[in-house]
């Protein structure tokens, strides 16, 4: 029985594997079940014992995503109190996780609208748990901020963290735990130092007056 | 002669603009001309009038928004040297631009790969000549950054600006420049304190020891 279900886990840990390498290559709609099946070796019948729907297994995606995002780092911070120590914990589980799954986060990050419903809802879910984590911590590092300073500066973290799947390619860049020191510590500095803060008034005569966004507006 | 051109102008505009709600709602595969043609009022002859395939009207978005933010960064840079100074110039200049064609910016983030052969080839040159100046910038900036230190800088904040369209809502977040100076001070502070500098070596028996990307490898 015990082997039986690892056994399952295997087999969807393959399918996760492969459909998230699909859909990250072809996007979602242009994706087959058929694909999958001759991509995994497993018949359809087999694939629909894993999944109900394609759109189940896109939910599955992230929800095998979040999860152990969510699960890894909440145990690393258990017991840790010091706030620069939890956001460089967050900050290197999150790109381990990332670099170690580029396929599953760029479908991540492309695929969040084609799910509807209860799916959308659950992963929207462990995402704003996820998202108020961090803000947590960087409320606890500077808890003087507004809640537009910690809306910017928790996602700007997110999108410095997020974008390497257009760039970080793990076999010529850094490895994963120097990439995750340098992007914690230009994070942390600039937060520190209040870059995030309230902003000073404009210098007058500036290039950046109101009336930018018309003149930028196509 | 004059008016037909600039009537020609308004239409390919027109054209872009809906192209790009379209690609971005419902992905570059999914949409297809006729959605364009009913979106537009304009009829299928009208459409191919102004470009000759669906690629061709991929190409043309990001084309329309690398020329525009190139251009006028280009121009903001003339006659100023201060390195702090150009880095704002950019910082702000990117995301005006973005905020005012958040959808151009999606199907530009997503779409990148839909593009093949000679259009793909162009639109890269733009992005290496932007990905290129804004690298000057912060090497200026701190002359000693290794290569490695200066990629991840970079490709840093360009994540920082480009996952706005995850999140920035114009209507109910801050004004965009004030988001610009927010996060122009958040990476400069951070980016001047050193944090892309060589990282210090890490401390003994941390969380983050070599054998992470493994585990995490699902």
């Amino acid at each position: 029985m015990a082997e039986s279900r690892s056994r399952y886990d295997e087999k969807l840990a393959l399918v996760l594997r492969t459909a998230a390498s699909i859909f990250a290559d072809k996007g979602y709609h242009q994706a087959s079940i058929r694909d999958l099946s001759r991509a995994t070796g497993l018949s359809l019948s087999g694939l629909y014992y894993c999944f109900s729907s394609k759109e189940e297994l896109l939910f599955l995606t992230p929800d095998h995503c979040f999860g152990p995002i969510l699960e890894n780092l909440e145990e690393l911070l258990t017991g840790v109190d010091e706030p620069r120590e939890r956001l460089r914990l967050l900050i290197d589980n999150h790109l381990r996780f990332f670099v170690g799954n580029m396929k599953e986060m760029k479908v991540l990050s492309h695929e969040a609208e084609s799910l509807s419903g209860e799916y959308r809802r659950r992963v929207n879910a462990k995402k704003k748990r996820y998202t108020d984590l961090c803000m947590e911590i960087l409320a606890a590092l500077s808890p003087a901020e507004s809640t537009a300073a910690l809306r910017t500066a928790t996602f700007s973290l997110f999108g410095m963290m997020n974008w390497i799947y257009n760039w970080y390619r793990p076999d010529r860049d850094e490895p994963v735990d120097r990439l995750a020191d340098r992007m914690c510590r230009l994070f942390l500095e600039g937060y520190l130092a209040g870059g995030a803060l309230e902003p000073r008034p404009r210098d007058a005569g500036g290039s950046t007056d109101e009336s930018g966004p018309s003149i930028w507006r196509r």
